[in-house]
């Protein structure tokens, strides 16, 4: 490793957004251009044009820490790495990963230049095609295998149910722990009104979209697959019906209070 | 109101993100072209370029139902109406508004076509200056004054902190309630480590940005204002010091219990 190539390489980690062209960033295009080498997730590498001379370092999906290494090694010697992740890198994806690598490295880690490259998350995309259901107070909770005792996800389920949050889940379906949804939805039945609105919104904004309006009490939870992502409302949150046969709107209003 | 004006009027809600163009999705790029009428707060407003022929209707920052109510006519009357928001619309923003405004609206307002264009929010803007904060469960919490009576937001934080989210807080000072985000830190520090990382994270994106990494005993919550997002960490979010005098990277680890 030489200073030149120290201060040449970098790490650039670009959140590619839910799916479509429209809700990716210039700043998340850009760096698919400038960069050396692409690393991520195949289906993801996938989605950015292919350029000439631009290496792409495809890998499965439960491989974080190693593609974190590996982009940490490729900058230190002066490559620009585009690490690519769907949604926002920052919420539930590959910077977490990478700062691990970094928090885990040596002092030369530490001094690699790494820019993170936010993007529209999923659930961001689910709530623009829903209405408004992120109106208000809201929380995020990741229900992934293997990342967590299922008692810090129970912890995290009663907490939102008693500061009547708005709930968003990721990665609800999970081959090593299939019945978990099952059971997260078990436990806000006992915890929330029937009668709170609920959506499914699977791979939004991209061909095989697919929205579900429902409510906590009728919600199957079998039709969750890894990418769907799910809504939960608070107390306040509403629908809004639609003429047409549309769905109706769900929507979460910014006074508390304002829908009673 | 004639059925060509129906079909062809529609309300485009657009997030310009945190300010730079560089996280401004082509989706709200093209609206802001070929909207006929442009309806925000006036600083809003003021970020999309000028285009000839175009309406621009600013307006102060406490309207927003009212100016729903604007959009709604407008699209009623055939035109294509962009409604302008910072961040992501649907995030404590305009898109509530709107759907409030068709709540509490007759049947022709339901019928009006509406599309949400969601945008990168402050909190992620946030995260991707500071490291990766929100890489595990998180909530968002909006301290804004005269939408939710204060028990309500004592009951959100206390939910937060038992259920050991990463936290962040939307419009933390308010004219209106300017002890409210001194309270707000005190009982968090009841109820948290004083080691807990906290960043004060102002204006993200734009010339005058200006972070703050520091602990939850040490914050000095005075520094924040109507621009400062806020991000507390959970028992897990870790600080990974940097050379060269650069501020440490906060992150929170994907697994619990993997920082300990």
């Amino acid at each position: 490793m030489t200073d030149q190539n120290l201060s040449k390489g970098r790490i650039l980690v670009v959140g590619l957004g839910p799916g479509p062209e429209k809700w990716l960033t210039p700043e998340a295009s850009d760096a698919l251009v400038i960069a050396s080498d692409l690393i991520g997730y195949g289906p993801y590498v996938e989605r950015a044009p292919h350029r000439e001379g631009q290496l792409r370092h495809a890998s499965d999906n439960r491989v974080e820490i190693d593609r974190a290494r590996h982009a940490l090694e490729l900058a230190k010697a002066g490559r620009v790495v585009a690490v690519v992740s769907g949604g926002d890198p920052g919420v539930f994806a590959m910077a977490a990963a990478l700062f691990e690598a970094v928090d885990h490295g040596d002092e030369t880690d530490r001094a690699v230049r790494i820019e993170i490259l936010p993007g529209v998350s999923a659930m961001q995309g689910a709530a623009a095609r829903l209405g408004a259901p992120l109106g208000h107070d809201f929380c995020a909770i990741s229900l992934s295998d293997n990342l967590k005792p299922w008692a810090v996800i129970e912890r995290r389920l009663t907490a939102a149910a008693q500061g009547d949050f708005v709930i968003a889940f990721y990665n609800p379906a999970s081959r090593a722990r299939p019945d978990a949804i099952h059971t997260a939805f078990a436990l806000l039945r006992s915890l929330k009104a029937g009668a709170t609105p609920v959506a499914l919104a699977r791979a939004v904004g991209r061909p095989d979209e697919r929205l579900i309006v429902t409510t906590l009490a009728e919600v199957d939870p079998s039709l969750c697959d890894m990418s769907t992502l799910v809504l939960i409302g608070s107390s306040e949150t509403r629908f809004v019906e639609r003429p047409d046969g549309l769905a109706p709107w769900i929507y979460t209003p910014r006074h508390y209070g304002a829908g009673r």
